[in-house]
């Protein structure tokens, strides 16, 4: 029988590598009530999808894994002591047709030293009818310019960190005005990215998402997203987008790990098609991917 | 023999209320890897001065944790539950001088449904040097607008969350910089706060501190600094200050909960005069509270 929740906790040294892995109860306590990942938020982190008990994009994960560690001047991810615990994780779902492992690597107990890493992985909720029927996005102020990726570096705008607690708030703001999810806008009004996820959008036949020195991260899933779309003879770019670009889409995503692509029926007040052949087609390729 | 480090980790009700407490061996293991503290930066905390096992301006914080639990849609603060916690860890460590304690309250395990909480009590590292001599800080823009608090309030300024990545990047930032602290200035150039203290100037005469609307943290310890100004004849205010009020200020003050009043000898590039006697004073009367 397959397992359904796995946890696997590493044993890091200073410089990042993995000196051992040990698979652990995932309902046991792992971590120290000093550990910064609890206390600071301070540590990054990947979500990873599983199909059939393959890890999916994995280099492109673990390569973005490294560059948050870098932004927050954590040690070296050792690309291939984490490889082999996301496939070991994904091995252990391979009962399941979709599965995500998210791995965490945070700067450790504090004034220890070593940072500390662990693996979750756990089956997927069903998102069948967000996939489907899409769902519905509201635009909200991120708060930042879209230059404070070169203007303010220590803001880690880009960095997928382990302080998250403004993308949780802004997905119970959106729920508190009745959508689904959120599309962040910068303060000078460009277009951004999801609290989980990258944004696309079909502009005159083309698939656009923003630009990539607006602070934002670097899509694992939309960039196969984008592969899958050329090779089906779709253009794509990746652009500064304003705000007003939502009004001339014909057709929207959010693109994430687990979800895959959800295609956008309202934004704001706007109604928006949903392109169930392409999101379909799209869906299945994402779903297919082996590493 | 007083111990010197203290954990007390507390079952909480879905509402908020303390079931019960246990003291914990501070080594031990004691969140699960799940815990939306440890995974997202989803919780509140604060950090409480105990002053030979008296911890001070508890009120203070107990409403600052409160009002930031709020912010964050999480459960109601049990008070006097957490008050209760909080002057059991102070009364061990009765034996030192100088100690602190961190009450964190986290959402708890992912889909649990329940917060976590937990109190973590260690010995004050000495601040002596700091306090006499005062430290060096640079201003860092902290990327947000001045009306943030009232204009996206899912942002979460103000709010004293686990979310504290920036800010320990910001510090790290200041120490490239070869100083020791940060002003955050709004992106449209208004005084903030430092990552971990409020800012206090003195500008002719008057001790000032950045209005509160700014989406910043009211200080307990500068709320209390200010206490005594008055009791000592100095005037005190809340006001919105530009960038060059910093050019203006005869002196300057980082004020905190374990650290309390240090002194600015330097601000960017900007010689100031420590006033070694007011912080003298400030201090011993920071250092003198009692709950």
């Amino acid at each position: 029988m397959s397992a359904s929740t796995v946890l696997t906790v590493l044993d890091l040294d200073s410089a990042g590598l993995v000196r051992s892995t040990r698979d652990v109860d995932p309902g046991a306590a792992v971590l120290s009530a000093a550990d910064l990942a609890a206390t600071r938020g301070d540590g990054v982190f990947e979500t990873i999808s599983i199909a059939h008990g393959r890890a999916q994009a994995v280099e492109a994960h673990l390569t973005r894994l490294g560059r948050s560690a870098a932004m927050l001047d954590l040690p070296d991810v050792d690309v291939d002591g984490w490889r082999a615990v996301v496939r070991s994780v994904a091995g252990s779902l391979d009962g399941h047709a979709e599965a995500w492992v998210k791995i965490v690597l945070s700067r450790g107990v504090e004034a220890a030293g070593e940072p500390t890493g662990f693996a979750w992985g756990a089956v997927s909720p069903d998102h069948t009818v967000a996939r489907r029927d899409g769902v519905r996005a509201v635009t909200l102020d991120r708060g930042l310019p879209s230059d404070v990726a070169t203007r303010a570096p220590w803001l880690l705008a880009g960095a997928k960190t382990l302080s998250y607690a403004v993308n949780m708030a802004a997905r119970r703001e959106a729920a508190r005005r009745g959508a689904d999810d959120v599309v962040f806008v910068s303060s000078d009004g460009v277009l951004l990215e999801g609290p989980t996820a990258n944004l696309v959008l079909r502009l005159d036949g083309e698939l656009v998402t923003p630009a990539l020195d607006l602070g934002i991260l670097p899509g694992t899933s939309q960039a196969d997203l984008f592969r899958w779309a050329e090779s089906e003879g779709i253009p794509t770019a990746y652009r500064r987008l304003e705000r007003s670009a939502l009004d001339d889409a014909d057709a929207a995503w959010l693109v994430s790990s687990v979800r895959h692509a959800a295609p956008l029926h309202t934004i704001d007040d706007r109604r928006l098609d949903v392109d169930r052949d392409v999101t379909a087609a799209a869906n299945a390729y994402l779903l297919g991917r082996s590493e």
